[in-house]
């Protein structure tokens, strides 16, 4: 299992914790971890994955693997922008969202027009024609959010 | 001057015909117009961007210069799908959306990323910390959507 | 028709003066000249083909379309670095090589793999298994370049 | 440590033991396999890695996670096509050839460059101006190949 795990490379301390929880929750589960390498939320998604002895993959935006952060253990170097955004939720099973900016919001679009589920906890909530769209699956909790990743995830 | 069109591959008579008017605006101003060169919004805008005697690029998500539509003048074979929509808004001084569903989204998502205007005509409202967030700039009709692009364009 | 030349971003005047004449026979029989966009071979194509009064797309590996030489008519920005090689070759009916580098030999490659025809001018010579490897082909002058472009071309 | 091991979908018996070799020689020193993610030779160095208890990585062209071999562990789902080949290249630190048809004749391409160091056996020879170049460092063996690419490797 592959889980994309998706936020801003800049984070308050309370959406890096929730971050955090969610990347330990996805590696004590056995999943492997992916996310876009940066820091913020993808440092703090790596970093409780690592606690939880988890495999991180970091798919860079930049042409050098030291632009990833210090709990990525695969750097895939990329060197094409913000267009890597696509292959980091493309290459996930399921898209967990934690907050996040518009590179974030980036991810969650390119997610639901592919057809992969998209978890959110606190982050965009999109409106078009006057109407809520529902596509985005809202999670309560970084347990909560991982549970329903599991059970949207594609095979 | 490079302006994008963006919106939906399948679009109502009614979105195509704004879409069309925006393609004529354009043109008519001497602007080459950037879409992702597929049917819906982009044919629309193609379309009419033709009437005014304007120069169009598409930029394909697939392998294969006949899925441009028959407005293309310059298709751009790209052959990596989604990712594809970074580079139709990068090139572009000035983003105008007409309505549009996820793959706009992330064309909208990407632009502010990346600091590039985006206007919109009947498009996404997005929401963030229980706010509507402001910047992507409102406009009413195809005039008004292009005389402001003019105006915010990046040189 | 859309015909791509391909080489190295520092030539010789030598080198130049053949890309010029290609750009210029290019651009004579009414097709739209597709480039990398930047220096060297690029610009002499893209000089060329302005002189008979064509029309040249420059797909651009960084972020900025300030980047593109000042004989580029319709920058694509792509901010992918090395990867907008693939686009460029596969965006093209012939690709002609004029000399070249690495890039180009990876622009030579890419179009050789993807089935695109690629004609020679004083460029890569390529063995595999003891043997010289004859599907680029080689033309003597840039007229006899453009000449057999247009009969390989692809439709 | 990252490696790429490259090679064409398609390979000799003879072709796939000397990549399977170099695949477990990897595994062995304890680097991460990084891959096109297909058949031939990319299949047979994932297996010998596996093989050897190592980690592979898969960056596939296609959209899909299924067209991963099976000793793939990680595969990364980037949808466009012949332009992943940069990514393979550039996430890794040394670059061993096996062989090889024009897909692996752009990574080499690529390769050289972005400055990656590329070891060979038994691959393409290039020849420009009426030389070789000889910026391939030719190895006669498995063992050879993987201990040059170490001795090269970027960090």
């Amino acid at each position: 299992m592959l889980i994309a795990v998706i936020g801003d490379g800049l984070c308050s301390a309370e959406v890096a914790a929730l971050a955090e929880a969610v990347g330990r929750e996805v590696a004590k589960r056995g999943a492997v971890l992916v996310c876009g390498g940066l820091g913020g939320v993808m440092e703090a998604a790596c970093r409780g994955a690592k606690q939880a002895g988890g495999l991180t993959v970091g798919i860079l935006p930049g042409r050098s693997r030291q632009d990833a952060n210090p709990y990525v253990d695969v750097p895939i170097v990329t060197g094409m922008g913000e267009a890597r955004n696509v292959l980091v939720v493309q290459s996930a099973q399921a898209v967990i969202a934690v907050h996040g900016e518009y590179g974030t919001l980036s991810e969650i679009a390119h997610a639901l027009k592919l057809g992969i589920p998209v978890v959110g906890l606190n982050t965009w909530r999109l409106h078009q024609d006057g109407q809520e769209r529902q596509d985005i699956v809202r999670a309560a909790s970084p347990l909560e959010a991982v549970e329903r990743a599991w059970a949207l995830a594609q095979f």
